[in-house]
């Protein structure tokens, strides 16, 4: 694990910081909270990109021509154990005051010796917003 | 937990049965693998369906004017915990002997008393299927 990397208490923890440094367009906060191994990241309609130094450069790419995002994120569904989180995240992509586009995303969190740290994102886009998007 | 339901012993289980399911279209044994509650299940481009019986409605939709699907998958990554596994897996829909279509799945599966049952799937489609779809 690099010395560098802040030190997460929980997984609540790390989600907060992701989706702040996913609003903020921060590459450099979106480095520190993935681990450096065993991860894996889906954008929507993407392949997978399973190392993490390709994941750092894809939120890089994604960044680069933004400077803020406004997202509105709910978690849906959590499934906890001793050393591995799963949370099921709606996120609400804001756009001029209204909802643009929905994302559901899978986030996946693993606890090492210094603390949590993210190992997996799956975002998905919402293609039929019509109806209700959490309850079929 | 239903009585009728199977035991499983590893995630691994879980994951053939469940391909087996998906490629029969057997809404049955779908139903069998399943958790009860806690669960979290995303079609392609869909919204999140988090009630067990609306999620077995799902399959049986899908399922209903299908007899055999040929799927290839392969596990890309995983983690795994004491009771709790996350599984990233590529699912290669085959159509008269080619790929038609590429699908992305995070499997989450835990660990119950009487075994190992499924408690989410989120699947999205690869819409740029021109590169390489592992590695970035």
């Amino acid at each position: 694990m690099t010395k560098s990397k802040p030190v997460f208490k929980t997984p609540d923890e790390v989600e907060a910081v992701f989706y702040e440094a996913f609003m903020r367009c921060d590459p450099d906060v979106m480095a520190g909270l993935w681990a450096d191994e065993g991860v894996v990241c889906v954008h929507p309609g993407s392949r997978a990109i399973i190392e993490y130094r390709a994941i750092v450069r894809s939120w890089e790419n994604i960044f680069a021509d933004a400077h803020r995002s406004e997202i509105k994120y709910t978690l849906l569904n959590r499934a906890l154990s001793s050393d591995l989180a799963v949370h099921m995240v709606v996120e609400e992509m804001i756009s001029s005051g209204r909802v643009a586009a929905v994302v559901l995303a899978t986030n996946v969190y693993r606890k090492f010796d210094r603390g949590w740290l993210m190992i997996g994102h799956h975002a998905s886009l919402v293609q039929n917003r019509s109806a209700n998007q959490t309850l079929q």
